[in-house]
């Protein structure tokens, strides 16, 4: 099933995230420019989204002046009391297939919820998860699942993100014969909790992946693994404190580098180098973390994303619909059970 | 129950880590230079660590030619198979009060086992922990525990692990009044897993403790928490994770000041400053992990300790021992259950 030269359409919840709708916006319109066979839907308030919007012959916008709250508490309950939330209305808005992917920079908990509900599990897959780029040391990414959707998982879930995960890295991010990698506090084989042994006989067995064993987490940043998985506890674990060290590391750095004169004249020579240093492990440069599992492509932007790592956001929805990842997926899926 | 003038006695496992016996009979010979109040024996092979020994007159040797190896299986089975090796003969040394503190860079299990087979549990910890000093930005560093010693945890576990990491954290590190923080998923009271939402309220009302509250892994390196508790499964990943992201920060880093010619001279101008950054980062700076809840101080190095690495875990078991950490925990202990 190829696109051909049909337009791809993206549903842009403008409400959602610390900074909404400014960077949101702008993010859409850089997103735009850049792609000729995009069009956007932003759902939002008209008033507040004005400021920022230009007019554009592929850049359409659906009033509604509700959203979700970035601090809500209840997303099950928020999704029956608030059906007109920009987030839910451009959910809706794919589900009835007037568009291909949703991209939202909304909060985490209310984005999985409502994926469930408007959106729809995929028949094939029997959890949903969360799956972000993460950096690696040559600066290529690989993919990280679940980083937080589920606290419980079983063996056979794992193995169905494993699959999942490995035509994202081979789509989107280019890989031939993607590598797996299970992300376990032991190394050795039949070692760890029951579920990880369990994992690591299917994720073996299975022809539609290339299994290479367990992956400690300190060699997260710089194994050559292509996808890594683990259960949504761990991952959400492990993707934060990769997030804080990075971050901690660079203020550090920072904090080095104008402590004396020398050391900022050394700042500026290596000015260049920084920047591509700081741009490898920068998650806006990477985009969002694509909800998977579901019937359409859900992208979830970072809450705190500005416009570029929100236009980024949108580039990997695009890349994602124009490579028919959804199809590939339930079609390697339906092969396996053959 | 001050110490007076007394010498401070550490038994050495001679034997223990990647390297051994080298860096360890270097970095014990460093530290009776540096202590001239510490008294050293050392267990193990005398002919392979003849090269290193020197003549001191504070510095005794046992031999033994057995050692437990850094790939042991089953660790249990071998505290009873293997009785005479240099890790469990330093133990029992202690346990019989001919020394007051041991230092190994051995496995982790093998270390734990022994643990608490040779020195026993101290009547007032119910659980044993791993607790390192991880690095943070403000480069004085803070206790993690646990890291890796339980899988299952009670919340009154972690409560008695903030008690005794809280009086490591002043009388070691010299912190008045410790910040302790429960590392969880979620920020707010009352959320995340059931063993959380209990050790939240233990924490809270234990007026032994400084408890501020919730710490989210991406705060772990820039909190100002003193003392970080979370069971040993999070803190396993927790540690490595960071440890990895450290590790592959660093090798970018590396990798962008030599990759041009003027970034090779800015990183000259800024050497001091990336060494001190480095030394910040790095583990061999800190010691070893506390092995905690034992009737004796265990001190266990990184198996990849090099003589300075080791010299500073045998200075953090001497502080240990000086300040009078395992009879202060028992008093705090004791007075709460009054």
């Amino acid at each position: 099933m190829k696109r051909g030269n049909t337009m791809i359409k993206i549903a842009v919840d403008g409400m959602g995230g610390d900074f909404a709708p400014e960077p949101i916006v702008k993010g859409s319109i850089e997103a735009l420019k850049k792609f000729n066979d995009l069009e956007i839907t932003i759902f939002g308030d008209e008033n507040k989204m004005k400021p920022y919007l230009i007019d554009h012959p592929r850049l359409k916008v659906i009033h509604t002046e509700n959203f979700v709250d970035m601090g809500v508490k209840d997303p099950v309950f928020e999704y029956r009391r608030n059906k007109n939330a920009s987030l839910f209305m451009a959910m809706r808005y794919v589900a009835e297939n007037n568009a291909d992917a949703v991209v939202t920079a909304g909060p985490t908990q209310a984005v999985v919820v409502g994926g469930h509900l408007a959106l729809k599990r995929m028949p094939q897959m029997h959890r949903v998860a969360i799956a972000p780029i993460i950096p690696s040391i040559d600066g290529r990414g690989k993919v990280l699942l679940d980083s937080g959707a589920n606290v419980e998982l079983k063996a056979e879930h794992i193995e169905e993100f494993a699959v999942y995960a490995s035509v994202v890295a081979e789509k989107t991010l280019g890989r031939s014969n993607p590598k797996v990698g299970l992300v376990n506090i032991v190394t050795e084989e039949g070692k760890g909790r029951e579920l990880y042994k369990e994992a690591y006989e299917l994720l073996k067995n299975n022809e539609n992946i290339n299994f290479v064993g367990n992956i400690e987490p300190k060699e997260v940043l710089t194994s050559d693994c292509d996808v890594l998985v683990t259960d949504g506890f761990t991952g959400n674990i492990l993707m934060k404190t990769m997030e804080g060290t990075a971050l901690g590391f660079g203020k550090m750095l920072k904090q080095s580098i104008y402590s004396s004169f020398l050391s900022k004249i050394g700042g500026l020579f290596m000015k260049k180098q920084l920047k591509q240093l700081s741009k490898k492990m920068d998650a806006s440069e990477i985009g969002g973390a694509l909800v998977l599992g579901l019937n359409h492509i859900l992208i979830k932007a970072h809450g705190s994303s500005d416009s570029y790592a929100f236009y980024n956001a949108i580039r990997q929805a695009r890349t994602m619909v124009e490579k028919d990842v959804i199809n590939t997926v339930n079609n390697v899926l339906a092969r396996k059970r053959d």
